[in-house]
């Protein structure tokens, strides 16, 4: 049962990896980064929300230092934003699906790492939340903007009910790989609902 | 001895927190960042300091990974913050009261941490005025503005002075519990008087 | 063998914190920080990129959690920024080149830390470049300006160039001193020769 549950995650890891990579790397370009710069943030996005959770945790050292998947994914994505940015546009609907995919995942596994330390619900669901949106809110900061979770379509709360969907159905049905699945798809789905409708949360009104 | 001296630590951080918590939030509230961009930025702002201190010592997991009052204060400090934010105005000086309170408390706590650790008066009080400031910065940082601490009111600099008072009454009387109240209260005084008085540390003027 | 090789780290890294202060300082002078934030922006910026990486590979308390050389080094940095402000441009290359200098170390002494862990090259030579660069970067997010790294003279890819060729004498003359200078000295000219002839990597182009 272990076994096929941890190929899965390792394939949807690479694939997220990947896919925070491209985005990382696509703001790169759009802030005229020089190639190296490029690469460098497709790197950081790709891995920064993983490395926080493991420096929180105590999971040292980091998990991108031991194996070379995140090194290579984060290098594809680089290579792939490169080649594909005259279709940048084009593309757009993947990239976005792709960063939806690696959001489901690293919420998920963040999430996983919290329960297995013995943390309650809120502060698991909380821990795989930062594991998801960190790497984008690294990226926004180095690309002098300010981080569009905070106030784009959707996103840290999605992250955040798919991480609880993770743990209810994880109570509820004592399967690890159908919670994941549940958890991932449903923040696939919030995400690409909340960009095809627009959907944002409401801002807060104030007058001073 | 030791018993009262938790439950006074304890009360101050759930108050610090909750301050550090509404500035946070409010920050996010004037950025016009969503609902839950609102928590979140309550919430970073509210355990940066700590979380930071705790990484740097080796201190793992880190602090709000294994208590619920972090979380719990923060989200009171939203919920406060979005309750009261018409009347932002007429209560910026309990705000600002909070946020020095806070500021007291976590430099007397991130100071205390590196004396047990045994590091020496220097770096212990260093360690103090980064997990005092910290959040802060963050906050700053997310809101995209350059970090308040670095040229506003005598901020940072009333956090360690008050660092060094409080191992200075450490060494004189060997009373754990007053020399905190001595190194948080002189910080909450010297924060309320230069934002009074407007007092600010000199620029340093330079001709290129 | 080990004792002449140590010595001279250390020298080196008093030299590259020192620098790495100078740069801080400066840009917070410029930014017109107060005096306590030029000292604090001297100091993030000298001990950044060693803190990250002591908090990624495990190494806690980080390394200026436990010597004083990096506060002190750090804090003569500021002093030096502070009285030599009106002549800063006079003394441009020496800063320029005392950056060169402890980039060249740091990102030595990170890729060293990787091997020593066991990390395979390209990783450790990926932490060395990390430990090199981050102090700036976190110089510049603090200073609201988006990272130079990314976008100036060849700075971070002299870093990784230079941590290749340290991992490269290493296995080919097993003389850990000589293999140490080839990777400073060569950071060092890389860095020197750019800002000379304006090097720049090119960016990337893009049409959307």
């Amino acid at each position: 049962m272990t076994f096929p549950e941890v190929e899965f995650i390792g394939a949807v890891e690479i694939l997220g990896t990947f896919a925070f990579a491209v985005s990382g790397a696509i703001a790169a370009i759009r802030n005229r980064y020089d190639v190296f710069g490029v690469l460098v943030l497709a790197f950081v996005t790709a891995v920064g929300g993983g490395t926080l959770r493991d420096m929180m945790v105590g999971n040292m050292p980091v998990s991108w230092l031991t194996n070379n998947l995140a090194i290579g994914s984060a290098t594809l994505g680089f290579l792939v934003a490169i080649a594909m940015r005259s279709q940048i546009k084009r593309f757009q609907t993947w990239i976005l699906f792709f960063d939806a995919a690696g959001l489901g995942l690293f919420t998920v596994m963040g999430t996983q790492v919290g329960l297995e330390a013995g943390m309650n619900i809120g502060i698991s669901v909380t821990l795989g939340t930062i594991t998801g949106c960190f790497g984008g809110v690294i990226r926004d900061v180095l690309s002098g903007t300010r981080p569009l979770i905070f106030r784009k379509e959707i996103y840290a709360m999605a992250s955040f009910i798919g991480g609880l969907l993770y743990v209810g159905m994880l109570a509820i049905t004592h399967a690890v790989i159908w919670a994941q699945l549940v958890g991932i798809v449903s923040i696939i789905v919030m995400r690409m609902i909340a960009l095809n409708k627009g959907w944002r949360l409401p801002q807060i009104k104030y007058e001073v």
